[in-house]
Parts: C-alpha cells; structure tokens; sequence
C-alpha cells in the first residue's frame, strides 16, 4: 500500500519530483524513443484572465520555485516506486536519475503585480528537462499567488493597521506556510503559524483562546493567569461571556497597560466602538482593539472608521477571498525542429479553441507609464523589446545553466509587491468588481 | 533571517509540532504558571454547518490526524527555534521537550458522512497535551473533508464512470497529495498525482499533454513517438489542432485497439458525440473516451447522457467546488475542576453570540434509521446513550493512552463511504442547493 514508512511524517516525500504529473515523465519516455526529448524548448507561464472581477493578480511563490527547482531530483525511493508501478521504461529511469535542471529560467520578480498575458515565468532548456517541471511550478504559482493576491487587497483595505495571517486551520499545514509566506508578501505583517515562522522568519503572534477562560473557574481567573505570565502587555480575549464586563475585569487585572483586547464574534462595528470607549473611560487609552472574526477585505473595510487598531484574517485569506487558485498555465511556446544545440527555436501554440489565447514564441513584457509615472499599460511581444519600453522591462533572470542567480530575503518582494500597488492607477485599491487596472496590449 | 537550510525541501519542517497556532503554546505557559495546565479536558471538532447548499458532509483527513498526533514531538531545531523568539518560557520549552501525547481520541470513521453538530473527533487528556493539537488537527479535517465532499458529489454525478483527479497543479503541492488522497476516499479511481502514488498507493495515470503534440512537426509524429512508446492501449489527446483530424490520424496510427482518445476544450457534449460517432465509423468500438476540460460536478452531470467514459478533474476537486475549506472548530466541552485525575469532567461552553450554537459536555453521536433502514436522523446527546440507538452509534475508539489502535488502508475509509452515502435518503444524490439531508436532533 505504501511506499513510505507508515509511522513517518504526514508527507514523506524526499524531493520534489514526485510532485508531478504522470503524464510529464510518460511525455519524457515517448519523446526519448522519438529523439525528441532534447530539442531546445521554451515554456512559459501566464493566466488568460485574472479572477473575476479581480483588478490586478500578485505574482508570490517564485522563491519557492527556486527551490523546487534546485530539489528536483530522482533518488532511488523515487525511482523504485516508478519502476515497481511501471510508470516509465529503464531508459527513461537512467536519464531521471541523472536528472539535473541545467537550463534557464527568467520571470517577473516576486512580489510584482500581473495582467492578463504577463509571462510571469519562463523556463528554458531541453524539451524533457523543462516539461518535468510544470506540475510543480504551477502548484506553487497558482497557489501562492491566489493568497497574495487576497492579501493585497486586505492590505489596501486595512490601510496601514496591522495585519495577522491565522489561516492555518482552514488549509493544508503545508498550504498554510506558504500561505503565510504570501500573505507577508502580499503585505500581512505577522502569522500564527509557528511553522511558517521557523521556515521563513515570518514574526508570530498570539497569545489565548477561548478554551483558556473556559480552562479557569472564572475568567478573572484566566486573566490572572495569562497577565502574570505573558505580562500586562498581552492580549486578552473578551467575548467568551460578556464583553463589557470582560473589558472591566482586564483592565481591574491588568490595569491600564493592558496591551490589547481581542474581540473575535458578534458586531465588530459595534463592539469596537463600545469597548474603545469603556477603555478609554477605564482610563486605557493605549490598549488596542484587535479583531478576528470572519472577516475578509471588505469586512475589514467597513470598520474603516472603527476603532480597530488591528485585524487577523483567517479562512478568507488563505482561501484567496474567494478564488483559492490562480488560473496559470505552463505553455510550451517555442521548440527547435532538431536536438542540435544551435537549431533556432520557432514559435508554437495550440490552436484556439472555446476562447483559450495561445500566442507562440518566446515574449518580453513591460509595463508603460505615463507622464506622470503611473502604469498605463501591460505590453507584450515577441522578438526585440522596443527601445522606448526596455527600461520598463519587467522580466528578470533567475536561473543561468541551472544555477539560481539570487536568493531574496522576504521583505524584498514585501517592499517590491508595496511599491508596484502604489505605481497602479488609484483605481487598483478599489475592492469593487471591475476590469483589470491595466489592459494588456501585444505589441 | 531563516532556521532551516534554505537549499532544503521547500518546507523542512521535522515533525508535526510546529503547524501550530503560537497561542496554543502561549496558553500551556500560563496554564503551567496558574497551575491549570493538566486539568483533564474534552476538545470536539465538529461544524456548526454544511457549506451553504449542501446536503452532506464527508469526513476525511482521520487517518493522517492518527499521524500527526503521532509525529507531534518537540526536537531540538523546534525547541532553539521557540527560544530564540521568546515563543515560550523556560518550563515550557521543558515540558514541550517532554511531550508525547498520552490520552485518547475518539471519532467518526474516516469516510462517514457528517451534519451540522456531529462530534467528528473528540480528543480527552490534560488541557495541555490537547490544546496544542488544535491547530494541526483541524488544518487535516478541513482541508481534506473538504475535497472529499466534493468527490463524492462528482462520484454521484459520474454515476460509475470512471473519475481521475488532476488538480495537483491547481493547488499547493502538498495540498494535492492530500487532496489526491481525500478524492480517493470521496470516489475517485485514480490520480495523475506520482507523490499520492509514491506516498498512499492510490493509482496513477495520464499519458501526454498538448506539448507534446507541439514538440513534434506533426501531429502524427506525436501519436506516432506516444504510441511506439506506450503502446496502442494509450490515450492519445486529440484536441491540440482539429479534432476530427485528430481522431483519424489516432485510428490511423494506432489501429481500433487505440485504448482512448482525450477531449481537453470544447463543447465537450457535442464533440463527445461526435467523436464517438467517427471512432465507430472507423472501427474503433473500443476505444474509450475521456473528458477533461474544467470540469466540477453539475458538468459531470450534464454529460450524463454523452458517450463519456471517464473524466479527469482538476480545480474544482481540489478546491472543493467552491467550498475550499469547512468551518470545523475544535472545542473544550469540558474540564475537571482540578488536576486531579479521578476529578469529573465539567461541561463547559463559550456564551452564544452572533448565532454560535455550543453546547457543552462530552457528546455521543448516532445514525437513526427509519423502517427500511435509511437513515433518518443524526441524533446527538451527552451522558449515556439511549439503549435502542447504541446500535447505530458513530463513534469509535482510535487512540487509546497515546497509541493509535489500527491504522486503515485507504479502500477501507473508501467503501465505507460508499456505504455510508448509500445509506443516506435518496435527495443525497441531488447536487441542487438544499438543507442536509438529515436532521440533527439533540436527545
């Protein structure tokens, strides 16, 4: 029944080649056979439309990729299982086994907004060595990017105050740390998730939950109890029985230097006015406000006037506000007629079919300002960027000869996703339904 | 800026123990401090509703709790990374280096279906050793109930044909080894996913995507190349250029024996006929016909009466047709007045607000049947169950003093789904919106 120790992790997958489909190695094996399976190749990814209503995409996950790149390797637990299974011939295992990425890979920079079209990656090499990848590059895109997206937009909304991820329980464990990965880079500033701490250095924070008043005979008791642990500094949860008299007892425990309360049922616009104010009457005027409950961009814009001081976003966040994937692709769109190194490549594209755009060859993409700085347009094209758009370009190199070029700590993509929003038209703060901020123009 | 080798798998996170809320640790220091920390305690996981529409809710996940309760242990990186960021005080980090959990787990079996209020899982121990399993626990239920649920309506849908997952793409790439796993529960036969086959034994399949027709310089050189290499049982994917082309240039190379031929765009109703019609009209009887193009059950159904003979499906599988995510919450029902181990457990609840319906008390749960041995009701209660439905109780023993009791192949959590879905009133197998199929009765 299983390959991998019982009693093992949840997930014991030693790399990140299995995280393919079948299809991608039985591609391999029948292009092997064929003398296909080293004509150079050039792939590309991109989303034929951003979600509905949706007014720019957040590109998140290309860190990831980095390293799913790099760990793509066949070790024998993983060549076993395809021999057992009979997934692909010998010849096929030999040359999984050797498998190294050695081409290029070029893309948009983490934390960029994207269009319709953008090429946001491009992966470069033999047909065989790229077309292994796609599972798992889209996997982490389309994820990845779902969740900053949203986080964005939470962003925009919350305007400045404060931002906790603690989506975990309502996604995968794994899911929730690159979740919290993007929603930090979609411009969240903490996590619950410990594990997304530990892998990415994301700050957490937390401190109770209900269980814990009820844990105590009283709830003085259990205030007590997390002051003279966590110090006046914490935050307390006060709406396991009545509000009012729950704000009263913190402050009676904690006194006025009561860090914050938690507010996480109930009417939050409501609340927030009343506990404010019987704070401030009680003399606690630096405490904050933190709420939790249920919300998502547009709740958090409605307590716009609140006041709120801080916001933490669960099952929303991590399920992208309604659309938990992106729609990216991963397009074969240029191959050699030959396996010679030298042969040129020469656009392909599925034919269209029910409204799938297809346009082949390897493009560029820059995004066209006007005269006062702001982004006008998404260009795209094939062959030579114009010299008016080349220092626009938005595509960087990631990877040379299979060797990642640079690693970027989070809070590059974090401070490159904040300034891209704030070179959209005003129009992309807008949470409204409508069409993308920019369009897309081929060149 | 990062605890873990950035060269390492994507996430290197040894063990369970850390996709955990920080706040779950929080509470274990101020209860050691106050003293609390190993009153017994009785955690629920259970849903205050179906997602909107729904008629039933399909547990799974159960196996891979058993998992990660068991794998929950507190290793040095964990414990340096915890001191590091002042996470947890000193007695803490000590009595997290000591945690094995020690108490028991009780819960519906994996593959039951649920409703609004059923225990799915109950976990008893001291307050500690269960409150810091919430976080993991529900990320498991409610990612992979999720997914099951929808499989088993595109299962109902699909009315016996066969059913392939292919979302591994559309979700994070661990997420899709779950998810490839929650499918198969739910109904699914198969996935393209090599990680599920690799970790769960779940069948595998998929032969070549459009690339492949792209890498070569006709479309008969690439079913020529797929053929030669994977035989005249393969399915080759007919809908790169023009299908009717297609299909004859399939029969053409790969005899009537050719095993399927794939639709992947489309109208998928009119082709199917259509292609159907030729591959008889060319002698191939046998050649099946498989559909995968955006798929989610009320398409399933739609083609109910078109010659498909399997579907593959991606997004709306693993993203739960538009329900990503349950809303299952873990929470104390009750707890001693001391830490004392004989001492009685108290049942407690949080204050309704905002329509939170909580009740308190350990809860028994069973499945009452009407005259033909339908069932009619859940029917939940608290202290002893009433002696003409024990015979239809749901829940079962799983952990008992820490050690899990039996762990399942996966065709066991499968079938009982299917009995468990056959055993439902026939409005089940409705996938209009509407109320749970059964009502939840409080005894």
């Amino acid at each position: 029944m299983n390959a991998a120790d019982p009693l093992g992790l949840p997930v014991t997958v030693p790399s990140t080649a299995l995280f393919t489909d079948r299809y991608e190695l039985t591609m391999v094996q029948a292009a092997l056979r064929a003398g296909t399976a080293h004509r150079r190749a050039a792939f590309e990814v991109f989303t034929r439309r951003l979600p509905e209503g949706r007014r720019y995409g957040v590109l998140a996950g290309t860190g990831r990729v980095l390293d799913a790149v790099t760990n793509f390797r066949f070790g024998s637990e993983e060549l076993d299982f395809l021999r057992e299974r009979g997934v692909v011939d010998e010849p096929t295992l030999d040359w999984l086994a050797g498998y190294r990425f050695s081409g290029s890979v070029h893309g948009y920079p983490e934390g960029e907004v994207y269009f319709p079209g953008s090429p946001v990656l491009r992966v470069e090499g033999t047909f065989a060595e790229c077309v292994v990848l796609e599972t798992v590059i889209l996997s982490i895109l389309n994820h990845d990017s779902a969740v900053a997206a949203a986080a964005s937009r939470m962003a925009v909304a919350a305007a400045g105050r404060r931002l906790t991820e603690m989506g975990a329980r309502r996604t995968h464990e794994l899911s929730a740390v690159a979740a919290a990965r993007a929603a930090y880079i979609g411009g969240f500033d903490a996590t619950s998730d410990l594990a997304a701490g530990f892998r990415y250095g994301i700050p957490t924070s937390g401190t109770s939950a209900h269980a814990f008043t009820l844990l105590h005979d009283t709830e003085r008791d259990a205030f007590t109890a997390q002051v003279s642990s966590m110090g006046r500094g914490t935050t307390l949860l006060v709406d396991t029985y009545d509000v009012a008299e729950a704000v009263r007892t913190a402050v009676e425990v904690a006194g006025p230097e009561l860090g914050a309360v938690r507010i996480d049922s109930g009417d939050l616009l409501l609340l927030a006015h009343r506990v404010r104010h019987q704070l401030d009457e009680l003399g606690a005027h630096d405490t904050r406000i933190v709420v939790t409950s249920d919300l998502d961009e547009y709740a958090i814009a409605s307590l716009a006037a609140a006041p709120v001081d801080a916001y933490g976003v669960g099952t929303q966040l991590v399920t992208g506000s309604g659309h938990p994937t992106c729609s990216m692709v991963y397009k074969l769109v240029a191959r050699a007629d030959s396996d010679d190194p030298a042969a040129p490549l020469r656009p392909v594209a599925k034919k269209s079919m029910g409204g799938k755009l297809s346009i082949g060859g390897v493009k560029w993409a820059a995004r066209e300002l006007d005269g006062d700085g702001t982004a006008a347009a998404e260009v795209i094209g094939t062959g030579e960027i114009p010299a008016e758009l080349a220092g626009q370009e938005l595509t960087v190199e990631l990877v040379r000869a299979g060797e990642v070029l640079a690693r970027e700590p989070l809070e590059v993509p974090r401070e490159r996703h904040r300034r891209a929003r704030a070179g959209l038209p005003l129009s992309a703060a807008q949470l409204s339904r409508g069409e993308p901020v920019l369009p897309t123009r081929y060149a």
